[in-house]
Formats: structure tokens, sequence, C-alpha cells
């Protein structure tokens, strides 16, 4: 399993933003819905094995966590506008029932509840985790990134990069920081170059011995 | 100099599509806007050394190609409707100064001219020239991609990847097929994939030698 972590410092958390102007008016979740398909799609297909957390962390009601795991999500489009209407339309839910219930279901494969980093890093412990940060190492050295019984968690940042108290949080958590190569790139490309590298070494991961 | 060819078979000649659905009405303009994006943006930044075409195949008035100069445009948007919106601009100019002047520029770096494939083949050779395709020679593996003097250019296909006339037509006038990684993946993801090889080249590449 593959986990994308998302964080939108700015990104809104009501459905209040107007779709034709989706930079200009939601803290910049063009950003962040950008990553979901990075993350997910394939062609013509959705990635069964990743799930994806949009940590948003902007007005009026921070923290909100919206997760999409690819193992049950369909009909995930790959274009902004229609990846943006299905955020909004999930954030647009009655958070009061998040409070109490923790993920509620939007529908099938998508939810979202109240919490941020915290919350996040509380689900995922046991994955081998990792932030995206300029200075880290590079993620074609490192030496494992996954392995057949452990998920691998990635915490990516938005166009603002880590403010500091959060890439403390992560650090401290014992998150390692990767980098994807010598320019520092948008957050939906640096995804797209780890899914890469995990493509590659799944591929020629040799089988499970037989003897 | 990078260039990147972007072959839409079905996108619009006409800037007679709707912003509120690209997808749906545009020959999945969505797509090559797409990898606008990954070709010439960065964190905070265009690649000045990047020229992207896009060559339109579809209806009505086929074959158009939109040309952006890296080393001249400005404010190019990494949002789908902004570039969506840009490249309707530049289709809804009259096409017939195209016709008798080439590349007709609709503000600076950014042009639209008559032609297709063979118009932009013409127009780079002496190029390393490539073709994105899924059983071509992975691009890690690949000796030179480009060097100090040499350009290369990448061809990448849309949502459909290559119909048998224009691979042949690539294949004929001399153009490598590279791939990417295992899984066949979306143009933009392709194109940021090959950026990033590109980067790390020459980052590592030694300094000319001085005696």
């Amino acid at each position: 399993m593959r986990r994308f972590v998302i964080v939108g410092q700015n990104a809104m958390t009501s459905g209040d933003f107007v779709l034709d102007d989706v930079p200009g008016t939601s803290g910049r979740m063009d950003v962040l819905v950008r990553c979901i398909r990075a993350a997910m799609l394939v062609s013509h297909g959705i990635r069964s094995d990743t799930v994806v957390y949009l940590v948003l962390l902007g007005a009026p009601n921070p923290p909100r966590t919206i997760r999409i795991d690819g193992s049950l999500a369909r009909f995930i489009r790959p274009d902004e506008r229609n990846l943006a209407a299905l955020v909004q339309k999930v954030l647009s839910r009655d958070s009061a029932r998040e409070a109490s219930e923790g993920y509620v279901e939007h529908r099938r494969g998508i939810s979202i509840a109240r919490g941020g980093i915290d919350m996040v890093l509380d689900e995922v412990v046991g994955a081998r985790a990792f932030v995206l940060d300029a200075g880290g190492k590079d993620v074609r050295d490192v030496e494992k990134l996954s392995e057949q019984d452990i998920d691998a968690v990635f915490f990516v940042g938005d166009h603002l990069g880590w403010d500091d108290p959060t890439r403390a949080a992560l650090l401290g958590a014992g998150v390692a920081a990767i980098s994807v190569g010598p320019i520092v790139l948008h957050a939906e490309d640096a995804v797209t170059l780890v899914c890469n590298e995990l493509d590659r070494r799944e591929a020629r991961a040799p089988a499970a011995p037989t003897t």
C-alpha cells in the first residue's frame, strides 16, 4: 500500500470556493487536486494500491482531512475542475458528524474526518514514512521505500512547502526527508516522481523465495 | 534547449469549446494543457530552456500548432482553466494569416501556425529526437538525451497514444522510441519524468574541460 498525504496550508475547509476560479478562491485547492491525479490515476485506470489524504488547514474550519482509497473509489476523473467539484461536494457535508464519528463516508472510497497531520500520523503508524523536502535524500538513493509487507507513506507540501512547526512535527515523528531531484518542482510532479520510483522497484523486485 | 511536442489527435483547432467542460468539449485539450504545466513550470518559475508545441489535429480546421517559448513567455499559470483559456484565445485568432505567414505571434513567446507533425519535424532538424512510447527504451538507460550543443525534442501522444501513421512517420524520421517506466502513465506524467531525467543529467554533467 502507498499513501500520499498532501498538506494544504491554506486550503479551504468548506466548499465555499468558486469552480471557475479555484486557484484564487480555495487556498490553492488546485495544487491538491492535481496531486490526486498524479498519485491515483494511470492511463485508463485507478491505482488500487494507493490512498490519498488531503489535509486541509485553511479557513474556516481547520483541520479537516479528505481520504480517497483507490481500492474502493470509482469514477475519479483526471481534470482539475471535476476533481475540485468532488472535493467541494465532500467539504459541503455537515462537519458536525465528523467530530463524533471519525471518517464519514461521502461515497464509496471517499471520506472526510475532523483532524490533520497528527490524526494521519496516528493512522499510518508502522508505515515507512517520508516527507518530500528539497534538502532530503534523493529518492533514487533511498534503499527501502517500501517492502512487500510494509506500507509507505509520503507527506507532500503544497506550493508553500512546509512551515517550521509541521516540518518539526514530521521529523520528530521519525519521518525521513527525501527529495526528487536537483530542481524544486510542483507538488504534483514530486508525487509523479515518487510513484515512478515505486513502480520501477516493484517491477524489478524478485519474487519471494520458494525454498 | 528542450522541446516537447504534444500531439492531440482530436484536440480542437478552433476556440469553440467550453471552459466549464474542457474534457467533454475540446477533444481532450485538458490533457494537452496539463502537459504545458509539466514541461514548462517549476516551483515559482518558468523553464526558460523549454519550448512546448501543441499539435492539434481535431475539428474543424486541422492541423494547427501552438508554440510556447519559455525563454520569452511570461505569466503562464499552472491551473488547467487558465491554461485552457489561453489556448482558447490563441485558437480564436483568424487562422487565415497563419497560412501565409507561418507562426503568428499571439503574445510574446506564444504563437500559432498552420501545420502539424511534419512542420514541427522540419523545425527541429538536427535535434536529438525521441517519441514517448510504452515499448521504447527506458529513458534512464538512454545514453545521450541531450548535450551542451544539441537540442533534444520529445514527441508525446495524448490519451489515445499514437495512431499507426504518426508512429510510422516519427520512426521513419529517425525518432527513437523511449519509455518512462513499467506502467503506462498519463502524458503529463511522462513529460514530468523526462524533465526530471534531463534535470538530473544536467546537474551532474561535468564542466567543459579547460585544458
